[in-house]
């Protein structure tokens, strides 16, 4: 590798990353957070935030299509979709994909992540020019507690959950959430890696299932966030998450009918996630 | 993270992990690679050859139990099985478990793995003690042009394709190993990322498809290989290497009959992997 790395400083991983750099495209001190965005020669452009990668284009789309497509191919008929978290946009994309979608929230905390995205990394921030998309600048927690009955789909693309992004999970925040879904409602987060974070992957999974009920796991393996099984909970009021109900009809790089239902965990693996804690 | 970081250098990643260190327990040139054996607190004790991390306690049994035991439970009586690389001793541990088995045959080229094993490694080297376990100092592609129609099951355990295991995914390799097999014999190799060797990984599914009837790939994901979406190329004369053959009966902590079902890869992502070539 060449001799200009940058190394990760994630607080939250047993391991951190390297990355050789050709060039820093952006780099600011948000009203929140440290923001970088280089150039790497194989993943392309890498956004980092507080010194912890969050996405690089080339592999953004395992995460972003698996993170999205889940619950919008098993519900019937989304038509209100609410995200929150992921200020650069590859969430949004994913939803608008969806012409039976006639309004998408997108609730961040920090604009300057939308502004960065919009004008270094448009392969992501390309959504947020559709009429569909709402962009608010809000705390997530405070934005639902004034939502009820409202999403078809809630979709949580936070940063680790330490700092600003630990109420996301906290039994509060997942009431409101579910208080902000119609009666038939699904919600999705981001959970973390099952090989580093499994005590907290469980935890999600319990406050879930103790307001939701069809409760899950799904993985898709990811080149860059430390730990790479990554999790996705999802919950869901009627509807059953592993079933597809609408045929895929998007472009996808990786989520397809059959990787849907490949993703959910074997049932001995959730078994022991479960047993251990 | 602490002050001192272990800094892999794995000229085949285009990302390189640092891991921080207690202790270093063993470090030494070989007659052929430097081997290092370090101590970390999430992962235990960790074995780098070449600047590269080849397993830590803590997670290697991912990898040992999917490189081996996939291959013993779809073979419906494996009672020969060769072993090549794996001087650690992990898959030998794993394919000791196995009553049914009369014969393991070890062949690695660097002795010294092998010693540096049984004295900091013993929950990976315990497998040597076993008298079924015959260790052969030499080379894999030497060994197997002087065996034919020997083995039930040949698993090969291998470091990088790059430098000396570069050869055991060569056509001639391939060919003995197939001769070396007994004629419902099975043969299953590591076969690096699917994230960044996906050039590799066609290769070597499309040199197996030239001299078995049936071949498959399937996955694990690894914490601790750069990359991480870990493939397992999979190549069987007679028996389907999918389905189970034999109960569970063995200890494991990760493998298990849906597991085993749960890995190989979706149909899609295969159909796209190999389109790609």
């Amino acid at each position: 590798m060449a001799d200009f790395l940058f190394h990760e400083s994630d607080p939250f991983a047993p391991v951190n990353y390297a990355y050789e750099f050709e060039e820093i495209l952006c780099q600011r001190r948000t009203g929140h957070q440290d923001l970088l965005i280089f150039s790497n020669p194989f993943f392309g452009r890498v956004l980092a935030l507080d010194g912890v990668v969050q996405l690089t284009e080339r592999d953004e789309h395992f995460y972003h299509e698996m993170l999205s497509q889940v619950a919008l191919h098993a519900h019937p008929r989304p038509v209100d979709v609410l995200v929150i978290g992921g200020g650069d946009g590859g969430t949004v994309r994913e939803v608008v994909k969806h012409k039976s979608i006639s309004k998408v929230v997108l609730v961040e905390l920090d604009r300057e992540v939308v502004q960065a995205s919009r004008e270094y990394l448009p392969t992501l921030s390309c959504g947020f020019a559709d009429p569909r998309v709402e962009i608010v600048e809000a705390e997530g927690s405070a934005f639902l507690a004034r939502t009820t009955n409202k999403f078809d789909v809630i979709i949580i693309d936070s940063t680790d959950p330490v700092g600003p992004a630990a109420s996301l999970f906290s039994s509060r925040f997942l009431s409101r959430a579910c208080a902000a879904l119609k009666p038939d409602g699904m919600f999705v987060a981001q959970t973390e890696s099952l090989h580093f974070h499994r005590d907290f992957v469980r935890e999600v999974q319990k406050k879930l299932a103790a307001r939701f009920n069809l409760v899950a796991l799904y993985t898709v393996p990811l080149a860059t966030y430390a730990g790479n099984w990554w999790t996705f909970s999802i919950a869901s009021k009627v509807h059953d998450p592993r079933r597809l109900r609408r045929k895929l009809r998007v472009p996808t790089k990786y989520y397809a009918a059959d990787v849907h239902r490949h993703a959910f965990l074997p049932r001995s693996l959730y078994g022991k996630l479960m047993a251990e804690g």
